[in-house]
């Protein structure tokens, strides 16, 4: 006769074997020398990445569909008829990825799901933990993509027709890798949705607190700039008689800065990409292309913030002579999360006696999409250093496992609401 | 019997047989939809390039020497034993090339042999014409590289171990393409040397001048920096704990124009190439590689420039809590030419009823490398809106056969001295 399932307050996840699954999906696409890794989405590391993932959640005997955007999901059959309570993350990574961006939100839903089985428990909802398609964004733009097709932000057909950086279409290298699925699109809307993510910035580790409960996500802008001028001879040009679209471009990168600093905190602003044609020493460039990322929890901010950079662009390229195009590569308003799933957040933190503090995400997240449909929150740990997008990202075992065993409560909690 | 050889004064140039031959020329690395061709340097279109040219060589009867940097000489007989007159210049462009820049010297040397043999004229002393190995310098720096070499400047086994901006080695490259000569290094001193070169500034043209008679060439300073920051996450990182390398590239790519802006001309300052790495929209750099590129005709106030740039460059790194490291690529002093050759170009310019002007060379040119070995002189005719390192590059037929005729002459009044 088998054991009754434990309780579920004293239910724990199994930090070894979570830190086991990180370790084995971070050698997909590794970074010699470093513990990070590179699978910018829909490439054949992320596919093979995708592949071990979908075997672990077959393993556990999840019901798996795949949509016409890549999303995977696979669920866990609890008492209700309803939708289910999802987690989920991404497990796509920047070109100098850590092993925790993403994966661990995927990786400790499945934790959570072995862990809940191992007890013999099953949940009073269905349990989803799904990976997104191309959350960051670092091959094909805007980033979060999957999840704002899967919550009916952007049509698949018009998703699919995305250009990458290495002019590569989305749909192509979706069928490519196998990962062009039938399950219908938009998405079906979960009871409630709650993401596991490491908080890839300091505030958490400063403040020496174990657990975030997001109260929102920054609003993000990113816009490309081309500044055309004229090629010239480095050499023979008068400096009054040039049109250097480099000048431009750096005027305006140097002045972006000077505008995050003028306008404070939690204003951040980062030109992250810039190149200069043809990129020789000794020619004034022909044209300029840059990236402007910039970050606000307050949207009216983040407007002034577009606003005075588009008024410097547009006076330094009138100054210089030369022409500007700008293209919107991604526009999100701020989002607020719900404050029940936040509660929740708080309360599952305390309940297993780790410190706990409400606080916004500056990073853009799977969860922000979702909140467009459901109840939504998130649990963040901690990273050392702040670091992230970044080999050396680091998050410590014990703080893995306190976010994980917080997810594990959460999810049951809403389960039972 | 044959009829006597015409007097010298009477020469003229076949305008019509030069731009045909730097027409067939410009076809090789033809950059598509322009007037304008891509051969740098020890590239297969480089070795298509020379090959076309040493068979031009071949048909004038020339004595041809490849030397060990893959400098290219022709040689006529004259009537005296001793050292030749040379002329010459390049036919490697940048990647954006004109077809006059550096194509012109070489073929219009052609020109004046062929207009010499056609007229029965023995010259007093034998007449070269050679092309110069790399002299741009975008693929492989320094620019002018062959006749640095040719004129004892830089020994021949560093700059066969020169790494190029694709990773090439010189030395490999030129046995590659079948240019690594025999010819003994430094090479044989000329008794003069003379290059005509289009002017790739708007001097000429805007003051309504045919020919310039070059008195010398400004300094030169090419530096590479190399800024390592702290790479992070754009949205995450509070921009007062940023080490962002971007920043102290841009910061200093911005002061260089004001710097050259407050020294006034003819100093000049282009940063002409830029590097993030990662280079991804949404990650703060680790790293931010770009050139500088500083000239003047007085060294001293080419020197203040430096230091002013270095001191800059210094202080925004240590703001920014970033580490810099700089790479000389190039540094020439500035070049004075032989008085007695520009009264040369002077006079033989007057002779032919052009108007004729004494001016600096703004961009570096071969001849100032065989100005540290013998004495050297330039001719210059106008570039159309100053434009050159860019397809539209162009000069009117009527200055070139003004140019090319000036360049007959010259080498003729040279020979007889």
């Amino acid at each position: 006769m088998a054991s009754p399932p434990a309780p579920s307050s004293e239910l724990r996840i199994d930090i070894d074997r979570l830190i086991d699954r990180l370790a084995a999906l971070a050698e997909i696409g590794a970074i010699e020398g470093t513990h990070g890794c590179a699978r910018l989405a829909l490439t054949d590391e992320d596919r093979a990445g995708r592949d071990l993932v979908v075997s672990w959640m077959r393993d556990l005997g999840l019901e798996i569909t795949i949509d016409g955007i890549g999303n995977v999901v696979g669920v866990m059959d609890g008492e209700g008829d309803g939708p289910p309570v999802m987690t989920g993350s991404h497990i796509d990574t920047v070109r100098t990825g850590g092993r925790y961006d993403g994966n661990l939100g995927v990786l400790a839903g499945l934790e959570v799901i072995e862990t809940l089985q191992s007890a013999g428990v099953t949940p009073a909802r269905d349990l989803a933990v799904a990976f997104f398609t191309d959350e960051e964004g670092a091959r094909f733009p805007p980033d979060m993509l999957g999840s704002l097709v899967y919550a009916d932000g952007m049509g698949v057909e018009e998703a699919h027709a995305i250009v990458g950086i290495d002019g590569a279409v989305l749909g192509e290298e979706l069928d490519r890798i196998g990962y062009l699925g039938a399950a219908p699109l938009p998405g079906q809307v979960p009871h409630a949705f709650v993401e596991l993510h490491v908080e890839q910035g300091p505030v958490l580790e400063t403040d020496g607190v174990t657990i975030g409960a997001v109260t929102g996500v920054q609003g993000i802008s990113w816009t490309e700039v081309t500044v055309t001028g004229q090629s010239n001879h480095a050499g023979t040009t008068p400096m009054h008689l040039r049109k250097d679209p480099g000048v431009v471009a750096v005027r305006t990168a140097a002045f972006v800065r000077e505008l995050a600093d003028d306008l404070g905190a939690p204003q951040v602003a980062t030109v992250g990409r810039m190149e200069l044609h043809p990129n020789l020493v000794n020619v004034v460039p022909a044209s300029a292309t840059f990236t402007i990322d910039l970050r606000h929890t307050d949207n009216a901010v983040l407007v002034e913030a577009e606003q005075r950079t588009h008024a410097f662009l547009a006076a330094a390229a009138a100054d210089e002579g030369c022409t500007v195009e700008t293209r919107s590569l991604a526009r999100f308003d701020p989002v607020a999360f719900d404050d029940r799933v936040v509660g929740t957040v708080e309360l599952a933190a305390a309940a297993h006696g780790h410190s706990v503090m409400r606080m916004p995400s500056g990073a853009g997240h799977d969860a922000q999409m979702l909140a467009r449909v459901c109840p939504t929150g998130m649990v963040f740990v901690p990273s050392v250093d702040g670091l992230s997008h970044n080999p050396a990202e680091y998050t410590a075992p014990a703080d893995l496992e306190a976010g994980a065993n917080v997810l594990l409560r959460v999810m049951l909690d809403l389960a039972a609401t």
